[in-house]
């Protein structure tokens, strides 16, 4: 998908999650990898509910602005996506939400959260049927950047539903496209909505 | 209703029904029986929230694409349609749906859901009265098509209400036209939804 | 207020409500006053969704349609609305909603609902204060329209708030206009959102 | 930001809070403070799902409607948004919401709401690590506008997150600016509603 397309289409999916409620508080943050391997990543503080196709800049690997955007400070989450693209280097879309029932699931879980017999696991890449098992890692939060490079590092076989959850903070998905990465952010989703209200019972 | 104008009006449903969150994920299916017999599925794979007239495939009764469709590898699921059609040959549309509350109900009920005194029971065709009980059919979720030819064959009579449920799946959900699925389906959304919150007390 | 500005905005009330999920299933009715005293209550069977100014029939005081609706054949519910008018005298607009809150809470309170202490027991009429305590009636649901008729004239001075529930069914609220009538009903969902909540601490 | 187009901005600030469902029943209230120091309220009695920019109202220090609105009756509560301008001089925004889990929560707890370990804490002006307890005040509520003020004053430095809840009333929340205001409301909503689910756990 060409740049610009999917500037479009990436910020038109950050303000469909705004209105769902996936970003309160100005809060997440979303990047992409175009053809020449460039992150762009979502610019904070921009009110998610407005947010446009003008509303990403360009980092390096390490998360430092480039070109043009070099005066602007970036969210301190942008090396949690730099350390995603460099594990995984067939991602192209990262996406970041605060959807309530991941985050919910998180306090109570301490180190994985898992899903059974639900059809809807298919949704991640390389699920084929809902009689196997899933699990997702929950990570501790932390504002040391380092600690979510190491702890990835140490997980990445624990990863390959493309997702995790950070405690008490919220999701991360990603995807080879913008289609794959929000299936696996609405899996997860709908599958924590799914086993908390089930886990009350 | 013709054809074209049917296909605008279920694209329509297809795409609101995802706004309320029923197709997480680019999940579910839909399908509809044209003048001429000819059954038209959705397309799998399409973000549903942006589903079109357009993204319909016309399938024999064995769930076959025909003519310019022959290329295209249908949903799996395609075979449960085509069984609804032979069962319940009035059939004109068929909606599933992955929303929450069914999905719910079908995790802790075995066999059957049960709704007593709600006046929404009245939207199932043929019931006239709250005071008679609702029984809706509960199947186990399989990767076997053959496996719900069979069930659905033998439960058949108790299929008078229009829909039954997958566990840890979604709703299927029929009727003679649009209007009247929808009906089916919302019904039997809003009696689970209910009977959800009260079993909770 | 003029009859077709008061046709357009209250069918724009029935859509919005319909888009909050409070008609599920092609459910409620709704219905207003004009100026000749005519009563014009909302057509059955219409898509809630696609509701317009031109779907109201114009009934006398027993509920039977007038001029050229006489052939339509009206709601059963439409009495519940002509006896209101009868009783209130002052109403000019009547809304009635399947809403999930008041449903739930009709479930499991016998005769009555009673709120305390809500800043928003002051969208009813009347009271000036969360420091008193605001009763709302339950009846029993029943397809025969002469028990809603006798119920409601013998409960009449426990109508005070504009309001009642039937069982497992809905809420009926009303005003002297339909910015009255709104509030009333909105009132209500509120409060019974918030005790539901509360009752299951 | 000059008042023509603040007034626009807090007005689509309201219609979207009011289709959040914070604004049931025409409640509520929202001000601003222009560059001469003059604060502007809305306008009471108005449906919020229809409120613009023409519907606010000049209020002098005490609340009392200036110039061409003089003839106009505010809302009581004005006088909770005149303490805020004075207590906290650089204050330009205030909005009152009666969104449904800061309520809940003022229901159960007595004094103050405590959230610790959440990322979204941070939305919080000051706040600069999820490691830190917020707190925020409690107060009951009064048809007394002197026992705010008196209220307000004596907990003021228990106030630092920018907002605080009225038991089963609603939440009052500020900041420099719209942004900010709207940030500081959107992190109580959703820690009230994290909690609100953790505590039935």
């Amino acid at each position: 998908m060409q740049e610009e397309l999917l500037k479009k289409e990436l910020a038109a999916t950050i303000r469909l999650y705004n209105s769902k409620g996936w970003s309160p508080a100005t809060s997440t943050n979303y990047s992409f990898k175009n053809e020449l391997g460039q992150i762009w990543v979502s610019r904070s503080g921009v009110d998610k509910s407005q947010f446009t196709e003008n509303d990403f800049i360009w980092v390096d690997e390490n998360g430092i602005p480039q070109g043009e955007f070099a005066i602007v400070k970036p969210s301190a989450e942008t090396l949690i996506h730099c350390i995603i693209y460099t594990l995984f280097p067939e991602t192209k879309v990262i996406l970041h939400s605060h959807s309530l029932y991941p985050v919910l699931m998180s306090a109570i879980f301490k180190s994985e959260l898992k899903f059974e017999g639900y059809e809807v696991q298919k949704g991640f890449d390389g699920q084929t049927t809902h009689e196997e098992s899933v699990r997702i890692p929950v990570l501790d939060n932390s504002q040391d950047m380092n600690f979510f490079k190491n702890e990835l590092n140490y997980i990445r076989e624990s990863l390959l539903n493309h997702c995790f959850v950070i405690r008490k903070h919220g999701t991360y998905a990603w995807g080879k496209n913008l289609f794959e990465a929000k299936r696996h952010l609405e899996t997860l989703d709908y599958l924590c909505e799914c086993e908390w209200n089930l886990i009350k019972k």
